[in-house]
């Protein structure tokens, strides 16, 4: 299992600062998609260059023209990039080619997706390398929860998952009981006051040490 | 009925190129989703300073902190903003809620929204500006235009409607019959060897001058 940190703050610089905090704890950075539209490709670029040995994820959420948005973020550094299982399903095709071309990983983010069993299993045979279980932070504030649709997918589908949505000290266990490939966690080690110590006890929990 | 220029190449410099050169015929400029993901917010700051008279769109098609993403985007100068249909209904009204703060506008993008009439008739009680009618250009490269989907929104909903998707000179008319609000017009202009020529046609198209 790895921790992924989910960067929603506006500005590379306070971007730059996360990642170096908590650098020692997180095995994935996130470009959020806040951050991108923010901040643009120069970002990208910028975080390859300066965190060589982390995987880096660009969370472009893509919606439509799937190849050309994964090509230029794959071209720019990035490792793995998303895209939005309720895109059309050739939007989530291009995705796919793109990151075969580039020896990239493409991930659909399930979010707001009906019947996210029936797509994991759909884009697991197209070839996607992830499926991410996800609760939006506005659907979070509404009561939602990851927890019972990872229990399902998780079940029904044998894809790496990833899952994402107000994951913290208090409900992470819960998570990693079901051992998905990647735990996300943003709020919870972004929005406190010592990030490095958020990150530090996030991780012990994912990873027993 | 206005015109807008989708602009969907990645550069800022390339984007500038295209609205200098089509400024006379356009009404609305929109930086398109892949152009915002990769250029950032300075491009929407700088196209609101170079081009004061113009309407300024920015498609972020949000899908998640739907106030969140509108907020900073109304800050840096755009006049409307869209948020996906397909997103959860309190991204949504994020959105809506950030545009009545900055006294601006939403759309809501119907890209592969099942059922657009029931959902145009639910954010247009919801206090959105704009439904838009919108095939992606993976649904185009697939067969489809967005032509019966507005005729039966615009019987359906009296919402200010937008339409976009592969619009050219070909099929311009039977658009214009129905008359939208704003008919988006990207490749049959950007595409050409002559923008300029491309956006004199089509506006003379929708505004008979």
């Amino acid at each position: 299992m790895k921790l992924q940190l989910a960067i929603d703050v506006l500005t590379t610089d306070e971007a730059f600062a996360l990642v170096q905090e908590t650098r020692k704890y997180i095995d994935i950075i996130e470009i959020g998609t806040p951050l991108i539209k923010h901040e643009g490709i120069k970002l990208v670029k910028s975080m390859r260059t300066l965190f060589p040995e982390k995987t880096l994820l660009v969370d472009l959420k893509t919606m439509d023209v799937g190849e050309y948005e994964a090509n230029y973020c794959f071209e720019a550094g990035a490792d793995i990039v998303t895209v939005l299982g309720v895109a059309d399903i050739n939007t989530i095709k291009g995705t796919i080619k793109s990151a075969k071309k580039h020896g990239k990983k493409a991930l659909v983010d399930m979010i707001n997706v009906p019947n996210k069993t029936a797509l994991a299993k759909k884009v697991n045979k197209l070839g996607a390398d992830f499926v991410g279980i996800h609760s939006g932070i506005d659907q979070q504030n509404a009561g939602q929860s990851p927890l019972s649709d990872l229990k399902e997918v998780s079940k029904n589908v044998k894809i790496p998952l990833a899952v994402a949505g107000g994951i913290n000290l208090d409900t992470i266990d819960d998570i990693v009981k079901l051992k998905p490939e990647i735990i996300v966690v943003g709020g919870a080690i972004t929005g406190t006051k010592d990030p490095k110590k958020a990150a530090k006890a996030i991780a012990k929990r994912i990873k027993g040490k």
